[in-house]
């Protein structure tokens, strides 16, 4: 496994940083003036690239890539300039480089960014890869016995998901009201929601466009990079609305993404693969490789102004299916895949209580209430929580981290 | 109802057209020198509104409003503009103004142009609101004694759909393969959909924004106008994938919509009430007038080479669920709306059989075929037949047409 490389950013070479030189995962950010500026994480500072392009300090094919202060434009210039951007990067920000003095004075202290989402989420694919997931929502919405659907061991399930609720961590979320009937109730109500949960996701980035169906290989050499996902997801609600046409308005409240998309070249070292197959699966999603990474994720809930309890621990490598296969499998029917659109990969469970990466999971449909640390019980999230996701990359020495995806809960619109 | 306005363009006077001054549709064109130029339709000519633009012969608060040939910046500009700019353009068009020598050195015969894509689809969200149609599709897929799910007579039931695959009229559909699997077979396989079909619709195009939850009036005045749908779907594909998510790749490939958008101005006359209620609805979803349109639709097929049949007749007025509605369902989750957001509102069938808007009712799953007048029978779509979705709204003495919805498909990619 690749080691540490230094960097003349001090703070770049701490074993305790997310941000080493191996790791440079690219954002967005504003400071007094409110410009949107695109940024690479390094250490505890943000480097302006926004600023360097305008500085001419950049070797990119066109003029005006970081203008709009996101990251798709510079996706849609292709892999090539992905790998040599990278490698400038790598090169500039190393011990005792020469471009030191020039690229000092673009250092932004992340302390005084406000970080702003790192790209336009042109469509979002959510998707249902985790197995123990699976078994454990089905044994709750259906049943132990039939907990699996007869298509899960074959197909990568993924349903469309809503890019007009994408925000980055910080952004507060709004319970939202919604139409449900318990199973008690005679006619629905609209009401809020009383079981307003998480979902601990990875959300793959394309970066290069499809039209056609691709392979695995070739969907893996579409994606860009990844960020922490948390699904919002009212079960409530989606109890009542998703048959027979999927999850709507249960999860188009908002969707949290952390602010920082660790590329693919990043997490390159950390690749593992998907785990035995049950079923052998049909040949266009065969993998040609380790397509799943090695990452420790976590999440934590604090009660408004209390201590944060960790509710759950777990590894993006327990996934059935990896972003490549799920990616492949959106492109069977034809469907034009766009530089921007985001993948999630399904909630990530683990096998143990303490791996499941939602409430609906932990609390078992609201039956076994969580204590927390501070006393405190939860069966779903109450108004004032804060949820925030955290995910690693362990090397030798080096952390790749991606900062937080976090969220604080408001209380529901009033009804009128 | 409104009598027909009549224009100095000549062949906008015909009863036959469905291009009268009182409809003034909104479409994107091109000629031969490729550049997308924004128009409206008048008679059998289309006015170049990019043109008269770039002529200072438009008063818009802001300028380039067409210089990207769509019409979302448009719509962007609010219901104020949409109004005056239709005040204008009847004016300008009508018989006897003085603006006749300025206009019609920018009309172009629509024989001579290339339509395209009306406006940039932001999301696509498909609904399922016909009565008849969630009846058949549930005997079908399920079994006729629970047919219509128990949320149905409660929701206007959506799905997220793919705006990367929507295409404008005349955009050639290729045959999707996928994972299917039959109920007779052991394992799932993957090929070519047999059982590729069609879906009459009509699709709403959001022209206002919307953060937080909106009522059903807040929901019309959102509404910039609409749109014939076709949203092809691979019904093999569809069955196997659908459980518990939602379809997904059976309805990824296209979704064609004809490429006119008609105003709701143009509509007004043609209003009409969704059908009385089976069960009441919550206030939420309650309408204050008619939010429906009296629209004739028709669906004719032409094998390769042959004539056409016309396999159904209906009318829009038949749905149970009006888009003002879906559009404010939309909303309950706080879910944020753009301009440009496209609604399908679900296949409108009828009551009798000759009503119905998608070969699998027609041919009832396969089991009976339907006969052309070609004499072939067909159950679900063959290569090389041209599906063409057409429909009017019937004025006195005139037409408010909305363009043919219209495509041919093509033989599914080879397999490896």
């Amino acid at each position: 496994m690749t080691q540490l490389r230094r960097s003349w950013v001090e703070t770049a070479n701490s074993s305790e940083t997310g941000f080493p030189l191996n790791n440079l995962p690219y954002g967005a950010f504003h400071t007094g003036d409110g410009t949107l500026r695109a940024g690479v994480a390094i250490g505890d500072h943000i480097l302006d690239v926004t600023a360097l392009e305008n500085a001419g300090l950049l070797d990119l094919p066109e003029t005006g890539v970081f203008s709009r202060g996101t990251w798709n434009d510079f996706m849609a210039l292709g892999a090539d300039v992905w790998e040599s951007f990278r490698t400038f990067l790598t090169d500039a920000l190393s011990e005792g480089a020469a471009q030191q003095s020039d690229l000092e004075k673009h250092l932004v202290a992340i302390s005084d960014a406000t970080l702003e989402m790192p790209f336009t989420v042109t469509e979002f694919t959510d998707f249902y890869a985790g197995r123990h997931h699976a078994f454990n929502v089905g044994s709750l919405f259906r049943d132990p016995a039939n907990a699996l659907p007869p298509n899960w061991l074959h197909i990568p399930i993924g349903y469309n998901g809503r890019a007009s609720s994408v925000v980055v961590s910080g952004t507060e979320i709004t319970r939202p009201n919604g139409q449900l009937k318990a199973p008690d109730m005679d006619m629905p109500v609209f009401e809020a929601s009383k079981r307003f949960d998480l979902e601990l996701e990875m959300g793959a980035i394309v970066g290069k466009p499809s039209k056609g169906r691709v392979s695995v290989q070739e969907a893996d050499d579409m994606i860009f990079g990844y960020v922490l996902l948390n699904d919002w997801s009212a079960r409530d609600i989606q109890a009542w609305e998703y048959v027979p046409l999927g999850p709507f308005q249960a999860k188009a409240t908002a969707t949290t993404i952390s602010p920082w998309i660790v590329t693919k070249a990043a997490l390159e070292p950390f690749r593992t693969s998907t785990p035995p197959r049950e079923k052998e699966l049909l040949p266009y999603l065969s993998e040609p490789g380790p397509m799943l990474y090695d990452i420790d994720l976590e999440v934590g809930l604090a009660p408004e102004g209390k201590a944060e309890t960790i509710l759950s621990h777990t590894n993006y490598n327990v996934m059935y299916y990896s972003a490549a296969q799920q990616l492949t499998h959106h492109t069977t029917s034809g469907c034009p895949m766009r530089v921007g659109d985001l993948l999630g990969s399904g909630t990530i469970s683990g096998p143990e209580k303490e791996n499941r990466g939602s409430l609906l999971e932990l609390s078992w449909g609201g039956k076994e209430p969580l204590t927390l640390d501070t006393g405190e019980t939860r069966t779903f999230l109450e108004d004032g929580d804060t949820l925030t996701l955290r995910g690693a990359a362990q090397g030798d020495g080096y952390r790749i981290g991606f900062g937080e995806c976090s969220g604080k809960l408001a209380p529901a619109p009033a009804l009128d």
